[in-house]
């Protein structure tokens, strides 16, 4: 397959981690970026440590702003089970799309972002910059917040009225969200999209490696997901992202958890001494798992423990397949992350992958939405 | 994508096993199987169960005729690390390439092997029947016993000859056959033939969950692959891999094992008290992670521990991958098999994935020679 030109919406933490990650990866060329205030585009391929160097310390961290794929703060794990989808304090086409907020984000003058880049070029609609130069480029990386739900899904319906055919790909793990893109499948489909969701560490990774340990056997009893997240220094940055797990423990929903004060939440934390167990989470990962034919959405248990008072993980991120062979055994086969690899270290290389394989299906004319575990060798 | 239709070459233990798991699996529909007495071809799709039953027990193992790929005996595991890639008393071919012996194969009667099915015909010629209706054949198990290094490349080079253009499919471990059909890249690429070798348990499934597990790493330090076989009902069948595997023995080669009496033999396994150790083997996983962009080959150890005296693994499979983050840190992600999957059931799950993930490599013009971690996501 000839080297895939790929753009990045949106550069704050995800999508610079992604354009220095794909600085190690074989066959990807990023070919443009952009972020709320400019954007950068060479078909030849970008000059992507000179960008970097010349942005870092301009994109600061803003506070969060939404309560779940909100995180803010790197270089620290971004949440429980979760990759930081919106550590941007760039939103890389907020005003035009209308969704997002940039409150309380930190832009150091007016070279904030992007134009500090010898390559960048101020703009005020950069996504529409880049949708403009979209026929060139085969994939592009949504790494933008989500600040409202529905905020991604319009991002494609833009690249889908301009008629583009290529793969677009995002790192989110909200379940509604895949729901959002399904209803627009069929203008996905029309326009020749290949939409890849959730390709992170979370459920991207995680339900990769399900499907791949899913190998030994000929029917699935159960995928056990179970996270470790310490988040001592990452904690005032992930408030957001707590609370949206704190609707995951017993006795509480997302409204519940909404409407808490902070010392709502500080007390139930220390009540906790620091450390919240989540059992049976709502998470894409059985959707996903349930879409690619490994296992039904019931048999996938999503769980984890997150520490607030450290930065060790609590427990180490494992996934466990059990099956039947079809010589009639029964047996788990397991993965496990080190605990040493931060939750954005997890993210980068499986969305890479997951973009190149992406890519693939859109060549042979499989366009629509695509879980992560869809893009594994047809296990 | 559409459903890919699939021949098997070959209907010992792989190719049956292939057959039946497939059944579990979507979008895959096998149409062609063939041994060396006949062959069956229904481009809607074989009556797979039909096939399976009518043949079972007409299709014996006969002793292993070849040092390596050689073992017998199913469902036992086949040897040390090691699918059972010829386990087949039936060669599918065998006269017209000329390559096999089908010594000490024990036949049914008459009907021996795929004519004992409703959908079998008996012919001189399979191999070349499949090739004759290889038009609507998308990918080909080559499920054949490998008793000479070149007799599957010999197999390839037939298919190119005809201009075959579709996936060739594999699941032997020696790199030597790798090197042979590297020699014949040219020729298969200009037939439009994706050959995809090594994609049963290992190398297959254990390169592809080390190019799973390398994706928290943007540098790879080491991959180690340990493999436990337990082979006490398995061992007098898998005479011809033992004795291979004691050429990974320090102090032997394959020369002096080849040379060793059997007698020679149940000396050096009675001094081990049945249990032998390898380390550093030579197997085709450190090439194929290579090809893959994981890591050097230098980088991977392969060994394990084969116990001839037990059915239980004496070790657990398991695959390491050390690496760097993006962040610095350096840990070591791991996969584990549970001890109750067998060799055999790690076959054929992958097998079909990379077939799949091969139909997809061949549409988009990916031609030639690969390996199944290059077939993971783009990591």
């Amino acid at each position: 397959m000839d080297d895939i030109s790929f753009a990045v919406l949106g550069t704050g933490g995800i999508g610079r981690r992604t354009l220095d990650v794909a600085q190690y990866k074989d066959g990807v060329t990023a070919v443009a970026a952009c972020d709320r205030n400019g954007v950068a585009i060479d078909h030849d391929g970008l000059d992507v440590e000179e960008l970097l160097d010349a942005t870092e310390g301009n994109i600061a961290s803003g506070p969060h702003s939404g309560p779940d794929e909100s995180s803010g703060g790197e270089p620290r794990d971004s949440g429980p089970g979760g990759e930081s989808d919106d550590d941007v304090a760039t939103d890389g086409g907020a005003k035009t799309a209308g969704g997002a907020s940039s409150d309380g984000v930190k832009q150091a003058g007016e070279e904030a972002g992007i134009v500090a880049s010898a390559q960048g070029e101020p703009t005020e609609t950069p996504i529409d910059d880049v949708i403009a130069e979209s026929e060139a480029i085969d994939a592009v990386l949504v790494a933008l917040p989500n600040l409202e739900h529905d905020f991604i899904p319009r991002v494609a319906e833009r690249f889908a009225e301009a008629d583009y055919e290529g793969v677009l790909i995002d790192v989110l793990k909200r379940s509604r969200v895949i729901g959002m893109l399904d209803d627009r499948e069929e203008m996905l489909e029309d326009s020749g999209i290949t939409f890849v969701c959730g390709a992170g560490a979370t459920p991207g990774f995680l339900t990769g490696a399900a499907a791949l340990a899913a190998q030994s056997f000929v029917e699935i009893e159960e995928v056990e997901i179970w996270w470790g997240v310490g988040l001592k220094s990452g904690y005032e940055d992930n408030r957001g992202t707590v609370r949206e797990d704190i609707a995951h423990l017993d006795g509480y929903d997302i409204e519940t958890a909404r409407d808490m004060s902070e010392e709502e939440i500080e007390a139930l934390i220390d009540e906790h001494d620091g450390v919240l167990e989540f059992t049976d989470m709502e998470h894409a990962d059985d959707v996903l798992l349930e879409r690619a034919g490994i296992c039904d959405a019931e048999d996938v248990n999503v769980g984890g423990i997150l520490d607030v008072r450290s930065d060790e993980k609590p427990t180490t991120t494992t996934v466990r397949v059990t099956g039947t062979t079809f010589d009639g055994e029964t047996g788990t086969n397991t993965f496990q992350l080190d605990d040493a690899t931060s939750m954005e270290a997890n993210v980068n290389g499986p969305a890479l992958g997951y973009l190149k394989a992406g890519v693939m299906r859109n060549r042979v004319g499989d366009y629509g939405v695509y879980g992560p575990a869809e893009l594994m060798p047809g296990f």
